[in-house]
Formats: C-alpha cells, structure tokens, sequence
C-alpha cells in the first residue's frame, strides 16, 4: 500500500470546497484593487531561488538536477520567482505594475501543525511605486481580505529602516544585519544578547536594541521612539516614513512593532504581519517592501512592495462554515438500455439549467438508490419509470419530507 | 539575469484570466454531473509514480531524493495520485465515488508547441461503477466540457479488451503485450511489423492486428469488425461491450478507432480521445476504463473509468477572446495627505460595491495620470479635486468620449 509523501496533505471533497469558496472570496479582493494575477513555474533555477531568501529557506529547500544536469529547486515562496517574471517579461509596460498570485510552495519542514512541506500562498506585489500610499495600500488590502473571509486577527506594523539605520551607525556588515535580524524575527532574545556579545558590539548598540524591542503598541508610541533614537538620523527618517504609511492605513487599531524582521532576507522598509488566533498557526499574512530586490536581480533600480498569505493558515484560523448542496439524483426503475437513456436525457437538460445532477450509475433497484441518496444527504429523487414517462412525467421524492409527487417533464427544471 | 527554467512557462496577466475563464467553465461541467474536487501533493514516491504509467512516462519523470533520503518524482498525471488517496481515505464511502482535479504535472519532454515541462490537466476519475452508463456519462462529460469552452472536437472511441482478446489468444505476455500497445499509440505501424516480425508471431496475429487497426468509422463498422474477430471470443465481449457504451454516448458524431491504445498501461477496457484543430497540439483528452488499477495498488478490485483534459492544449485550440475590463482610476488632484486619504476611501466605497478601482499610487499630475489611463485603455477616471469635495462632489472623466461631469459622492457607484 502506497502513502502520502510526509508533511503533504490530501485534500478531500468537503475540504477542497471550502478551500475554493475561501480562494474566491479573496481573489475578488485583489481584483478589486486591479491587482491581476501571474503565474510562475513550480521549480526555478537553484541560483534564483537562493538569492536571497535566506539561509534557513536555502536549508529547507527541495533540489534536484533536471536531465540536462541543471540544478533546481522547487519555489520555497513566491516574490523571487515574481521578481524574474517582471524582469523577463514585463519590466516594459506602465508602472505601477499590479500583480498577484495563487501558488503552492514547498519546504523541508519539520512537519507539525500548520506547516506543511507543500503549502498555498496568495499573494501580491505591487511593483514601481515608491510611495508611501503605496505601502498603505498593500496593507489595506491585506486586512480587507481577511475580513472578506471572517477572520479575526491582529496586525503588526514595523520598519526595517530603523534597525538598518542603528545598523549603520555601528557599521555592522551585511552578514552580521542579517543575522540580527534572523534572532529578532525568531524571538530569540536570549540568542540575540549571546551574538551581540560574541561580535563585541557596543553597549550603546545593545542597549538601543533592546530598548527598539520593547516598544509594542498603537501609533502614540512613536513619539516615544523618536526619543530614543534622536541620534541616529537614518532611523527617524524610517519612524517618518513608517507615520506616513499609517496616515493611509485604514484602521485604527494596529500594532507597531519594531520586533517585525521577516524571515525573508529581501526587505528593505516597511514591514509587516497578521496574526490569528489558533494556536500554533498564527501567523495569516507577511509582507513588506522590498526596494533593492530587482536590482540585485539584474533589474533597474525599482521600488516594490508586496505580502503573501498563508492560505493554509488561513483555512486554520477561519470559522467553520457549511456548504449548502443541492443534489438530484435520478434512478431509471428498470434497468433496460431506453430507461437508462432516457434518464441520462434528463439529467443532461438539467445540467444545462444549471442543476447538479447524479443518475444512478450501480444499477441499483429503488429502494437502494434511496438508501444511497439518504447516506449522502441527496435531497432530490427524480424516478423514472415507463408508466410515467409514456404520460411525459416522472416522480420527484423529496428526501426530506418523503413526499413523492408526479411532475411533467417540462416542468421538472422549475422543481427540483 | 536569471531565466525561467528551459520547457516551463510564465502566464502573464491576460493569459492567466483566460485560463481562468476557461478554468471556471469546465469547473461547472464537472460540478453539474456531481463530481467532486480533491488535490493531492505535488510530488510522490517514486515506487507509487512508476508502478504503472508506462516507460516513456518513467524515463520522463523528474526524481529527487528528499532530505530522509526517500525518492521522490514530481507527478507526471494524476489518475495513481487519486487511486492512492482512495485507497489511503476514500475507499470506504458510498460507491460510485466521483472526484475531479485541476492541477499541474510534469515530464521531462523535448519542448514543442503543446508539450511543456509543466503541464496542466483537468480530469475525473469515477470509481466503483463497472456498467456501461458510467463509461457512457464520462465520454459525454468530456463532451460537454469541450461544447462548454466552444471548442470543435472529433472524438475517437476505441476498446483494449478488443486487442486484449487477440493477445489472449496467442498467449502474449504481458511486456509484449505493452510494447505492442505502445507501438499502436504511437501509430508506429513500420516499428509495429517489425516488432511482430521480431518476436516470430504468428501470420494470423500480425493479419488480424493490422487489419483491426483499419477500421476507423462510425457505428456502422462494428459489424464488420465483429465479422472479422468472429473465432476472438475476449474481443466479441469486448466489441459488445463497446456497443453498449455507445449506446450512452449522446452524440452520433463520433469515430470507432481500434488503434486508441493511450500511452498509460493501467487502461483495461474502454478508451477514447478527443481531437482539436491545431497542429501539433490536437490531443485535447484521453480517457478510458481501468478496471485492476486499484487492485494492483493493493486495494479490493474495483472497477474504474476516467479521463483528463490537457489544459493546455485546450488553451492553444481554443478560439481567441476578448475579456472586458471596466477599471476605475481615482486621481486626487493635489498630492496632499488629506486628498490622498480621500482617495482611498473613495476607492474603498467602490471596492465594496464590487468595482475595479486604482488609486493614482506613482504621484503623478493629472495629465500624466490621464495618459497612464488611456494607455491602459481605463474607461473612467475619478478625479478628486478640493473644490469639489467641498461640494460632496468628484469629477467623473469618461476616456472614450472624453466627457467630463461632477458626481455626487453618494451617486458615484451608480455612476462608474
């Protein structure tokens, strides 16, 4: 007996549908906005999907080597593969460009709940804008898709413009910044006090570190911030463009949080995520902007900014919704070839009508199609029988009252 | 500057929402015969994706080992994909079981039109029913899904208990059996001979294979036919059980074809394809019955028929079409903070009521936003004046003809 590959899911009826009506709703928000939706490879060259996700993605990554002895690697995330798509084929056409995306992505996960070696983000990126209203239209968008699905959640705003500019004054490296930025993201205080500690940095760096961290709270605390760090120029530039961002942002009640370092090596400025409520899969949404990525790419230098959901998460965090099925089922009382063609005519003009249709295919007797019909919650019987079908009618049985009445057949659209 | 990887493709904008169309139309076909959707993961054991699809498809199979050393492949179609989530979570529901799928797949071809590296297939599998209706109600569902997307098909029906009965008779073995249906498939009729020729069958075999293989009509040459293998006694059954399916299929037009021979392994009985117009890419679906499959994955015998469509050969037949847009572009006049947060609310009022809306996101003066309009060929532009607002009141341009009218904030939805 063959399994399912570890950390992949199935995903069986009942699922899938909810998955698709939860895919619908979102994707109408990003049409919305005239965001229009792209498509990339499942596997990329191994060179483009390194780049400059980050190590800890490298590690996780699925490889392989294509027949001609390239190496590969199945897409770990999107914006990499969106970022080669625009500078191949779109770099050209009018800016702002408007692009969104609905996709799987692989890692080698530990397996565990709400992390899955094959996973579906949506996702966009809006490419050319350097501005502000850019930025808070991205984040606007983000929180109108979950609330378009009924998700409770809490949205975290940062910018990575105020680490870099404390960064700067100390002149850490690139190497050293994202290592920093890697223990911020995790949480991992304690690692991060450790690694200050073995680079010898300063106490004045650790301690404006640290003091950054603790600021958690609504857009009051940024006269605060700006306090703290009077002295380094770059970071109150950043605190001026984050204010500027939350002037466009819609709601009030957001969290600014400096401790928003993305696991994405790729962001320059603002940043941002979305949390839920089930445990152990909160995280619904991350993005931010990502100034230098196109050029690093080969590009020109071109602002963007962008976010992906975990549509995976999502589905977690949702409440639990019904999907209301509207099934008729026919079933011939005779198994003799005209009966059975004359039911497969049947159900073929109501399909047409726009019904959902099952003719009984196991060349069951009645009373056993109306078991089957009961086990699946089938609403609808259409029986056809000879007797009936010379008058031009047939029965219809309604399931759920047992009431079983005949119907001309030119009507039986309007009724079931 | 990186590119995308050889044989692979990126969907740009307008030929992803046309795929979506298409995508959504044959959705509903398969919804309104009650089939049901699931999605199974990306990649499979090696062991799982090699058991039965053929050694074309093996050879063509991308592999990787993944971090624990398992070999995998990235599917090359889905049929024993499904077949091994039945086994692992269906199997114990009601019967006749009916899933569909849309999703992607890959093989290691030489690109050519039609025949990339990742291709897209939208199939169904019915699973339980061994009658004849159930082959019938899935060519007609192939059949209405083409009708649906108004594509011009020819659809070739043929059975491999016919062949089946001829090999039986000579006591082939199984691996000859396959190479000599491969040959057929291919309509490699030289390689066929000799192949024959090769193997020292006898005169008979090679007569009554090469004369079944020219047969290719309508109804009407089954009797021929049946004149021909009348000492076949497997392929009489076979060639009457083909009679009984067509009896379902609803439409005349259809060609009986002997040397549908489908390049899977796991076909049993049944099988058909359907032809397009367009060089090169003319296979549009394949199908067929296959009735061990289930069994030789280690499940109860279970009867089985299905068939996918090859999206993107869909895509490439199907005729051209225009998709409207009615996009709407909000221009606040002035670039001041309170003009833009305007704007935005503006934008998102419409959004609500299901518009396209964009808000000017690149700074831009009025004429420059005008042309960026026209370019994208955006029907109506918002602009968004301070003089107006102070009258409740935005300026409506309509790009087309050029006029220009005030609009009551309240009315503007009515309006755009």
């Amino acid at each position: 007996m063959f399994s399912r590959p570890k950390g992949t899911r199935d995903f069986l009826p009942e699922e899938m549908k909810k998955r698709r009506i939860v895919e619908e709703k979102l994707r109408r928000v990003f049409e919305s906005y005239n965001f229009k939706e792209i498509l990339t490879p499942t596997f990329e060259s191994f060179q483009l999907l390194s780049k400059k996700t980050g190590e800890e993605i490298r590690r996780q990554l699925f490889v392989f080597k294509d027949h001609g002895g390239r190496e590969m690697g199945l897409r770990p995330e999107i914006t990499s593969s969106v970022v080669r798509l625009y500078l191949n084929e779109l770099k050209n056409r009018p800016k702002p460009l408007k692009l969104y995306y609905f996709t799987n992505c692989f890692r080698y996960e530990n397996p565990q709940a709400g992390r899955y070696r094959e996973f579906w983000q949506m996702g966009c990126e809006l490419i050319g804008s350097k501005y502000s209203i850019a930025d808070g239209e991205v984040i606007n968008l983000a929180m109108d898709g979950l609330d378009a699905v009924g998700l409770e959640y809490e949205i975290h705003i940062g910018h990575l413009g105020v680490l870099k500019g404390i960064f700067k004054k100390f002149n850490l490296s690139e190497e050293k910044e994202l290592d920093i930025r890697r223990l911020i993201d995790k949480e991992d205080y304690g690692g991060l006090r450790d690694y200050l500690e073995s680079i010898e940095s300063s106490q004045e760096l650790k301690e404006t570190i640290f003091t950054l961290l603790k600021f958690k709270g609504d857009r009051e605390i940024l006269e605060e911030v700006k306090e703290v760090l009077k002295d380094y120029p770059l970071s109150l530039q950043a605190l001026e463009n984050l204010e500027e961002i939350l002037e466009f942002v819609k709601k009030e009640d957001i969290i600014i949080n400096f401790g928003i370092a993305r696991g994405l090596d790729y962001y320059t400025g603002m940043v941002f995520e979305i949390y839920g409520k089930k445990e152990g899969a909160r995280q619904l949404c991350g993005g931010g902007r990502y100034d230098n990525l196109i050029e690093l790419f080969g590009g020109e230098p071109t602002p963007a900014v962008g976010f992906a959901y975990g549509f995976d998460r999502i589905m977690l965090n949702i409440p639990d919704f019904e999907v209301e099925e509207n099934v008729i089922l026919i079933v011939p009382v005779k198994k003799d070839k005209d009966l059975l063609k004359k039911s497969l005519k049947i159900a073929d003009e109501l399909r047409r009508r726009g019904k959902v249709v099952e003719v009984d295919l196991m060349n069951r007797r009645l009373n056993k199609a109306l078991n089957y019909a009961d086990t699946l919650g089938i609403k609808k019987v259409v029986i056809v029988g000879e007797r009936e079908l010379e008058k031009g009618m047939v029965l219809v049985k309604d399931m759920e009252s047992g009431d079983q009445i005949g119907v001309k057949l030119g009507e039986l659209g309007e009724f079931v």
